[in-house]
């Protein structure tokens, strides 16, 4: 039954399919209004939020734009959408060791203070979490299995949790069996145990670049090396690339998120994803799938990860609730592939157990608490807040700004224009408490200086606008209050 | 005030001293019956439990020993205990890597299972946990913090708990702030970090041997290698033997723990201690130390960290709640001393942040769960089950078997007459459903084969009883059975 709830598109994807239509069969023009959001909503006999939902998608497609006071038009010029996206990326072809953990740190601590506009974190806020449920069901938890509770709940881990996370595996195309899975501390605990796992100190693991700054220090911290690979906003990682570098056999094992990388929000195609795992396979070197995001997207469809076209168990998929039900439980899954064994070791030697009360009650949510009801209600959510974060980004940043078009997730990543200094603007935007995630943190190399990442985990209120408009400002007045100094 | 209830010495430790003095100065003579339990209870006006707990803490000792259907009498040659303890071990001078993790995971798995008798790994009875308690804690907190509860608390920490640690610090004698500890994912997540912050791939960690298994899977895990060093089950690791391995350069790390070492129970003197930081000090190598048994000394003295010795940071300190509180939350802490940036980073990095329930709950039981009367009562049953079962050992093992004496904790290190096979036994016992954990494991050298570990953690029943009846047999008949096969 769930299987089909998530394969069946969402209403507003069919508003935005019907929208869609009309352009490609000429009814309506580019330039030309598109019906008001009210009017589609009396007509389609849906709530108007629905109708805003699909439009907001296809304005992030670059079908449609919005202009404000009037409404939304079919885009003039198609292929050139008004804000352009980060070109590809270029890092250098030799290894690398990250090196700024210290911002990390400051990041992830300065998330919990009262008074700060936190757009650094990639994580939503606590109204996008579904907290009742979640409270109600560990009450009932405490209450009645205080035993199972209480002790361990050893590795692979809970199992009533490994059979759901099997069932979600199943919507987008994962054939694994329960016994097949890990549970883990969270995603990143994920990641690291598949880094033990495949490779030894010294060894080379390529990711994409930019990828997510978790990846970089775990790499560093067990001593193997970062080899960064090129990538587009638009699909991630480059295969060309990649391919060369499985082939100079310096690789031990690759690191990506085909499904809306962090911080650019690429997804990756199908045809891609099953050629990436045919190199992998060729390679006979292990992937390291990180799918965090994959359950956040906005078109309604749940994208495969690459794990699905892997026939040899090369793939280790790992993933989290941490982005959807809730980040403080700390509960996230690997599926090791031909690794299971080795990894339910290196599970017990790094933590013995993931605790037994955040198993269980993922477990119950996951069974009885409308997962996927609330899987919609967040993609909806997400599509907007980045719809208006970006329409923020838009208005107060200096012209010459790029910003990536994220289909799901609920990360921003900004280019600003050359000689902007991402470092310089996060220092001056601490003293404003406003805190946003430098580009440099997500390659361990000397790279993207004028790159920012921006969470639009948070409804977007008149803070964040002010936010927005205090950072467009410090972007614009850089090289004077240099010059000043 | 806390504080004050801990170094209170129990009853039952006042009444065990009045029997040591009455022993000193001749009012009892070697062979003499004490007063019955029951008169002793009315001469002084305490329970029966409390007189109980006072003689058997003195056998525990070798002062006193119980005759059957009779009472407890002075040991009549108190230089010669009627079960011998295992001599100082002689590990090899070699470094050596583990590869025993495939029975850690059986070790750690079957412990789920209903109808075995789980002797293997060192973990309480859910009975001795404080469940209702805890449970109605973390219902409250459900219901009364949401956000608090799904949201990061990340690292260093929930301050509550780290200011509740501090005050557990002080009545050990140790000097630390709230903001010099780091919460972890149970005193496994501690260790790892500790060993991640203080060394790189290819060091040597030196470690008392016999020694938890965890840490040597987690020495060979990270690529460094394990050096062993000898250790007697009084007083473990042997420090003239450290100190030659320190000073020949190669140690970059020690670990050790103090008190009541697993799988011995020993118990380091505090000059002993103090000897220690001296020499680790002076060779300026770090000591990693796990105090995880520290609270439940049976003489109800809280026995000192070598920590509270340390006047130059080296020592990092690692404990957690597992042991007392509840395993299943996956609570621990380290204080790394010049280490802390260091631990905080790899702390995000390993697993972000400790789940914020496990972290709230723990911190609300420190504060208002009665933590010191809790710990008491565990004192006692746990001192009152290692004599059931030592007793019970002595009973039924081939003459010539020898055991640790432990002081504090609940494992028993049984030595069988030379030849035993420990592996051997094992796999027989799990045919009789009964899971020990085999002395081999403990090594990562080729050691420890006619040992092994008794969990002593479970209320002796009946059914541990013909356990310990069943493993006495098996250890009576391995050459047959060999012979026949």
């Amino acid at each position: 039954m769930m299987k089909n709830q998530a394969l069946k598109p969402h209403l507003y994807n069919q508003i935005a399919c019907h929208i869609e239509t009309m352009i490609e069969n000429g009814t309506l023009k580019p330039g030309q209004k598109v019906p008001s959001v009210r009017r589609m909503s009396e007509l389609k006999g849906v709530s108007v939020a629905t109708v805003l939902q699909a439009y907001i998608l296809l304005e992030t497609k670059g079908i449609l734009e919005a202009k404000p006071q009037s409404g939304f038009y079919v885009k003039t010029a198609l292929a050139n959408p008004a804000v352009a996206e980060p070109s590809r990326s270029k890092p250098a072809k030799t290894v690398g060791l990250f090196s700024k953990a210290d911002f990390v740190v400051n990041l992830l601590q300065n998330g919990g203070e009262k008074d700060v506009i936190q757009l650094g974190c990639a994580s939503p806020a606590q109204s996008n979490y579904p907290l009742d449920t979640f409270g109600r069901l560990i009450a009932a938890i405490a209450r009645n299995h205080p035993e199972e509770m209480n002790r361990y709940q050893v590795p692979p881990g809970y199992e009533k949790l490994r059979r759901s996370i099997a069932r979600l595996g199943a919507i987008s195309s994962c054939d694994f069996s329960p016994d097949e899975i890990v549970i883990t501390v969270g995603g990143m605990e994920a990641i690291n145990l598949a880094i033990l796992a495949t490779t030894k100190p010294g060894d080379v693991i390529a990711v994409e670049s930019p990828t997510y700054y978790g990846i970089l220090q775990a790499i560093e911290s067990y001593g193997r090396k970062t080899l960064e690979i090129a990538t587009t906003p638009q699909e991630g990682i480059c295969l060309d690339d990649l391919e060369r570098a499985l082939k100079s056999k310096r690789v031990k094992a690759v690191f990506a998120t085909p499904n809306f990388n962090n911080p650019m929000g690429s997804l990756m195609p199908d045809e891609k994803k099953r050629h990436l795992v045919d190199l992998i396979t060729r390679a006979e070197v292990p992937l390291i799938e990180d799918d965090v995001y994959g359950d956040l997207s906005f078109d309604g469809r749940r994208p495969r990860p690459a794990k699905s076209f892997d026939k040899k168990d090369l793939v280790l998929l790992c993933s989290s609730f941490s982005k959807t039900l809730s980040p403080g439980a700390r509960v996230g899954w690997i599926v090791p592939g031909r690794y299971l064994e080795r990894v339910i070791q290196l599970k017990m030697m790094n933590t013995i157990a993931t605790p037994s009360l955040s198993q269980m009650a993922i477990a119950d949510f996951l069974e009885t608490g409308g997962y996927e009801r609330h899987l919609r209600r967040s993609r909806s959510t997400y599509a907007l807040q980045l719809h208006e974060h970006r329409a923020a980004v838009q208005k107060y940043f200096p012209s010459g700004t790029k910003m990536s078009r994220p289909m799901g997730g609920f990360c921003l990543w900004i280019e600003m224009p050359q000689g902007s200094s991402a470092l310089d603007l996060y220092e001056r935007a601490i003293k404003e408490k406003i805190i946003i995630a430098p580009g440099p943190i997500f390659s361990a190399q000397s790279a993207y200086d004028n790159f920012i990442r921006i969470n639009c985990g948070n409804p977007f209120t008149d803070q964040i606008d002010h936010a927005l408009l205090t950072l467009g400002r410090l972007v614009q007045t850089p090289a004077r209050s240099r010059a000043r100094a």
